[in-house]
């Protein structure tokens, strides 16, 4: 079977005097998105790997790649105006049709090897895995004046890889953009496809705030 | 204005071989629970502080005090079999009526400052403060047979403290329990009262998981 696997590294500019976008940060000895990267590649070695990036950060990748001396083979795609254009570009320059797909977040560093096995299989068989967890904190929804209590044992969180047939995903981003395609996931469910859900991990956090990122790096140091 | 603060620690059993509940687990120099009253305390140091344990709990934590030289003034009430009668025996056991109570989980030691200070201003206006956050991560929502995308930006985390009127919180303590009272604020929505929604702070996580753990003790190092 071929597996494929795209990681979506969009990410604020690099803007002069401008913070330095997650995905480049240091983490350990070198930058969080080589660590996704290279986390997929120890436990499928066979997988191919299309990396997307804003056009004005391909060069200082490359210049990091030579850096830290990484040499995972990877495609570099320029990405889209939006998270949901920049998979597109992505499917687009994989000429097969046949196999399984992961999009990943280049900024989760760590899904469990058992997440990522169990993502590919699940994909093979049903079409679709979405690595998802319950809430550890109570929620509310938001009303137009107010809000209310929700029932948060009714809801998941959803992470990724998010991993599907090829075929059906290409088909899934063939569609015209929709406000409502929030994930991947969504994407595919627009098509009118059932999705299956399977167990994530909780180390598997999206970096989004400075506390992240300083977690990151203790979790880092203890494994 | 008095201002009570009610600390819910139930957590689980201390049976022989069990894990130690996370309330009583060492980060930095002292148990995780010292270190939430502590923050408290700090701020607000004119605050009347209840603590809430489950009764097999109750001398271990004075054994803990004597040990750590912890010399916080806390009142310590034994809970009930559900946070809500928790809550419910530790507002019986404060005779005042008037003032602003706040209530807050053990195992959150990192409410900000400025979140306690806000949260007990606002509720003296309005009659209510929560603290919420927007959700980083895609929400799925599960039906009776598979799941459907939900829209994240329509929800909030919650957090506490949750801080309200004391004789409204009675009030609302004084209804029958129900399946829906999944915190505080659900059990004065209860009442047909609005709530009022301030900003939370990213820091204050409830420490549930192993990995959460670790993230606290890499926090308070950097403090």
């Amino acid at each position: 079977m071929n597996k494929f696997l795209i990681v979506v590294a969009g990410g604020k500019g690099l803007r002069m005097g401008g913070e330095l976008p997650k995905q480049f940060m240091i983490i350990g000895d070198k930058p969080l998105l080589m660590h996704t990267l290279q986390q997929f590649y120890t436990i499928q070695p066979d997988i191919r790997i299309t990396l997307v990036l804003p056009k004005d950060h391909i060069t200082y990748w490359n210049t990091l790649c030579k850096k830290y001396r990484f040499d995972i083979p990877c495609s570099i795609i320029e990405g889209g105006n939006t998270r949901f254009q920049s998979v597109k570009n992505a499917l687009n320059s994989i000429s097969e049709t046949e196999g399984v797909v992961a999009i990943h977040d280049g900024v989760r560093p760590f899904p469990a090897p058992q997440v990522i096995k169990n993502a590919f299989s699940t994909a093979l068989k049903t079409g679709s895995a979405i690595p998802v967890l319950p809430l550890t904190d109570s929620i509310r929804f938001i009303l137009p004046k107010g809000s209310k209590v929700a029932d948060r044992s009714s809801y998941r969180i959803v992470q990724t890889p998010q991993t599907f047939n090829l075929a059906l995903l290409k088909q899934a981003y063939s569609q015209p953009y929709d406000e409502l395609f929030t994930d991947d996931a969504s994407v595919v469910e627009a098509l009118g496809k059932e999705i299956t859900l399977i167990d994530g991990n909780r180390e598997n956090i999206k970096i989004t705030h400075p506390s992240d990122l300083l977690w990151a790096e203790t979790y880092l140091k203890r494994q």
